[in-house]
């Protein structure tokens, strides 16, 4: 079963409503979201950037990553620590779940992908919902507890426990990962 | 009702089997499509490319202009001159359809547009699967015979007797949609 | 704006994991409920059923129906009072959505909806997820609390408080939707 | 890799416009789709009906059969002939393709099925139209030439070759089907 990262709207300004109680939790998160990222690059797993196009439909994504890195974007320091690689993909999507309109399904099965380890911002809003429209479509699903930031810790640990509950999805820390929920060897799957 | 004008797969190295037959096609519809275009945006139509990602996941349109515009490739020269201007839009599409899996749709709802005016390469492809998905998805549709190529008359015709028949698509040279598809004043309603 | 009741998962067998616990929430709701919806169709107000298919692909509402009422099953009472009447739509959905892989939206086009009363089971699984990909796809949406059910007053409460954070939604509670949350007069439609 | 049969639109009074040149090569097809869709059966195949909704949104496969076979009706016969049995599936669908606003895709995942055996009416409408949409889902596709039927031989043979060269559509009649396009033995599947 192949794995890839999705890092969900971590490249981001966080000017919206709310975006100044996400802060501290989005920089605490930025330390082992970035490990974990170098980690599954060095593991062969795909980085795929899932992000919000900030109303930019020009599918560019050097105007997102400017936009959201202007002086005095509050999520400024955030987007340049965890700009993407050379190697990396980066999707634009229009509404909260990475499903939803966007190419990450075709990427996907190009990439022989069966199994989404979840990250980014807002864990009860893009995560959640992304988190479910993958396990509509099949997917299996890993959380990643200290990669992904909320308002508040209520709001995150009610949306991770809303994904073990009804969608499958294991919760684990980006740590436990490697030791715990990556399988052994590769298994045969459909999706 | 308003109108999108949608260019379909122009930005491209026509390096694909049956490119070399498209060629010439192809080379005819750039000026009367790049004509259109222009008269579009002085009437305020939304400038629409869709166009294949030719297997550049990163959403990044300088990068697909840049492929299809590489020295030595076959459609060099037509996608320099259909170079996207400033305000258009840019949408990468993985499959042949417009709508499969791409944030058309929500595009087309910021705009307020509920008819497409479809035009590219190659009409009885990406064109005809695109305006079939309109169709389903209740937009309408007027296809520009003139702005649109294949790889021969039989294809290109039949493909647009089909639109006509099954699709309900207005069917109409570039020069004639000016004076007989374009409703004279801004209807109400939406789909 | 046109309205129109989604009545959710509300024919159901309840025997799934904490079923016995959404019973009594769903014996309270049954009263509120089907008195809205009797009051729904006097004002016009379509009624759409969307209901599992609890495994039944063959696009049969009364094979749901007699499995749903069959002797002994948990919410076999509820299932019979919440029939489906004459007029009434019935949409058979694979996953917890009511939008994934339905004909929903083409029912919704037809019939001119713009705005959607969420009602049904389980707040915070089929009703939550419906809600926000009405909200996706640009409908509006507005919850009855009374009529809709869950395993706890906690998932209820938390799932309400997220569609209106997130989601838009007006929450009101059935009566409140006579006098509050109706439109005076037609409006001029959305999307 | 695992087959189903589907078969589009073949529940059908053949009351739209040209339904009455479908008529004789839909008599034609019956024969042999109704000897293959019996051999299917006893291979195990799955047997998916997909057709038509004909206006009725109450996901009633009893409702539509009544329907295209009252007296009088053109598709009377072959919609009886063509009854579906106990063990098959049946989805309706709102538009020409099988893919859009259906139950299948979740269907033919819960069924392990990778590749899509196609029949039914009209080869150039919704058997084009659907076998593109599985096409850029991903599904390999087999068209049953002598069990689809279409207004005209040159529909019919137009849209059979349009499958052939952009949607890696292998064309044979029902009979070679057994002998040629059937592999061996069960493969290891895409997706």
């Amino acid at each position: 079963m192949r794995d890839a990262l999705l890092i969900i709207d971590v490249i981001n300004d966080l000017e919206f409503d709310g975006g100044e109680k996400v802060l501290p939790w989005a920089r605490r998160m930025a330390g082992p979201l970035s490990r974990f990222r170098d980690r599954a690059r060095r593991h062969g797993i795909p980085i795929i950037y899932v992000n919000d196009n900030f109303g930019h439909w020009t599918s560019n994504f050097e105007d997102v990553f400017r936009h959201c890195t202007r002086a005095g974007a509050r999520g400024r320091a955030i987007s340049r620590r965890m700009k993407p690689g050379r190697g990396d993909y980066f999707i634009l999507k229009p509404r909260h779940s990475a499903f939803y309109c966007t190419s990450l399904v075709p990427l996907l099965e190009d990439l022989g992908v069966h199994r989404l380890i979840l990250s980014g911002i807002a864990t009860n809003l893009c995560v959640l919902f992304t988190a479910h429209d993958a396990h509509m479509s099949d997917y299996r699903t890993v959380a990643l507890s200290d990669c992904c930031a909320a308002e508040s810790d209520l709001d995150h640990n009610t949306a991770l426990d809303q994904l073990k509950r009804f969608c499958g999805t294991k919760v684990c820390r980006a740590g436990e990962f490697w030791s715990n929920a990556r399988p052994r060897k590769a298994g045969t799957g459909k999706r």
